[in-house]
């Protein structure tokens, strides 16, 4: 039987999202309490990677299991969290059809970029603080060109790495929040490190050391060299996961989980 | 010349505000801080001590010294925040009269005690979890017993420490806010761990094992061994610290500081 695993958790504590040997990551944290409580080996996959320090408040993974005689969905989500840390929390848990994929039945995914402006302890590990704003409707100018299909190579940290860079862009804007700025940024798929190129080289522009016309130009040149530099990995946080409907069912539907961004 | 620091500080890297010897404290850094911008031996006194994993949104210090030629306020305060870690912001940097005291000229200081009842990993370290919602009207009925001015005694964590244990409550009671609960108390002085044993008592009642009749004569046994547990620190905030207008003269207010209560 195959499940979806609905979770949230505070990128700071782990390397990432992905299993590597020698360091603590969440989906060997997940793997390891699945296991624990199922009583068999399991193993799960995400609907994508998360870097080292990086967030998310919902991310989805599927896994196949045969659940215990007697052990129901809500006891095993409740004693799943009982043995994760608490920096890893599933909300929701339930069956899918076989053929459901975490990572190739996502439409769309939400990505946010977390800014402040003013000096907070609180949020040190949750965003980027800048001592100076930057000029919010020159970024939303640059940003407005991502929107549509595009080849996304300039944003890529690996090149190589993809069968083709090409993502439809749905939403990319800076938005005010309490203290600060988000960038937020939907699309049908994101190649390795693009958020937080895109996040550094529209900061470059919110200086003003590139104009909006300049980031169209670097945009189109498919030169990662004429990007800004990443953004700091603290201040981003995979924040949505879109599936098909029919494959959500009757589970309680991601809108209602805390920190989802209402898109 | 004396001077006020308002500053925030997330407790949870920290063992307590006050200094000891072999561990990391807020003064400890602040002390260090000063000292290596001011180039002078700086000692700060805080309004009052908060405990190891205790946070503070607002906490007012005073310290002497004299500001080298060519160093106004406002650079003193941006060369503090460059020097501290992250975990502790200093937000407000004003001159006092002479005999203007941290401690004893502060009036009225206000905790909040933060309960989540929603599994969220990003509140882990700022709040007590709860995986079944507290009866809210017997807490409130338990807490109204509390204003006024009381020997508080039976909620007092070390016996013998003070002169005497009485403590003018204006405020004490239990909100509704995103994902939880919040117990805000406001008095003019509090003894030592008086805040998380009234929490932890409020709580037994809260879950039904005792009822708001016993915690009233609990709290006028005067006998510590009667209350509850203390109340994990995590979830504790000292969230302002007030003192006669005067003393802060033109000094941006409290009010105007993120993440300060609006009692």
């Amino acid at each position: 039987m195959r499940y979806f695993l609905h979770l949230a958790y505070d990128g700071s504590a782990f390397h990432g999202w992905q299993i590597q040997p020698g360091v603590t990551t969440v989906q060997q944290e997940l793997d390891r309490c699945l296991s624990q409580v199922l009583r068999q080996p399991v193993y799960c996959l995400g609907s994508g990677r998360t870097d080292s320090g990086v967030h998310a408040s919902h991310q989805v993974a599927h896994f196949d299991a045969d659940l215990p005689a007697g052990l129901d969905v809500p006891t095993l989500l409740y004693r799943l969290n009982r043995a994760l840390p608490p920096s890893i929390r599933c909300q929701v848990l339930h069956p899918v059809p076989p053929d459901a994929h975490a990572r190739f039945s996502a439409k769309i995914r939400t990505y946010e970029y977390h800014v402040r402006l003013t000096p907070d302890p609180f949020a040190a590990n949750y965003s980027l603080y800048l001592d100076r704003a930057p000029d919010v409707a020159a970024m939303n100018e640059a940003a407005a060109m991502l929107l549509g299909t595009h080849d996304f190579t300039t944003f890529s940290k690996v090149k190589g790495a993809e069968k083709h860079y090409n993502c439809t862009c749905l939403e990319a804007g800076w938005h005010e929040e309490p203290g600060g700025l988000v960038f937020r940024i939907r699309a049908n798929r994101f190649v390795r490190g693009m958020v937080r190129l895109v996040v550094g080289t529209l900061l470059s522009v919110g200086r003003g050391k590139m104009t909006p016309q300049e980031f169209g130009e670097v945009f189109r040149s498919l030169n990662r060299v004429h990007a800004g530099g990443a953004a700091l990995a603290n201040g981003l946080f995979l924040c949505r996961v879109e599936y098909p409907a029919e494959l959500l069912g009757d589970a309680a539907l991601p809108t209602g989980l805390p920190y989802f961004s209402e898109v």
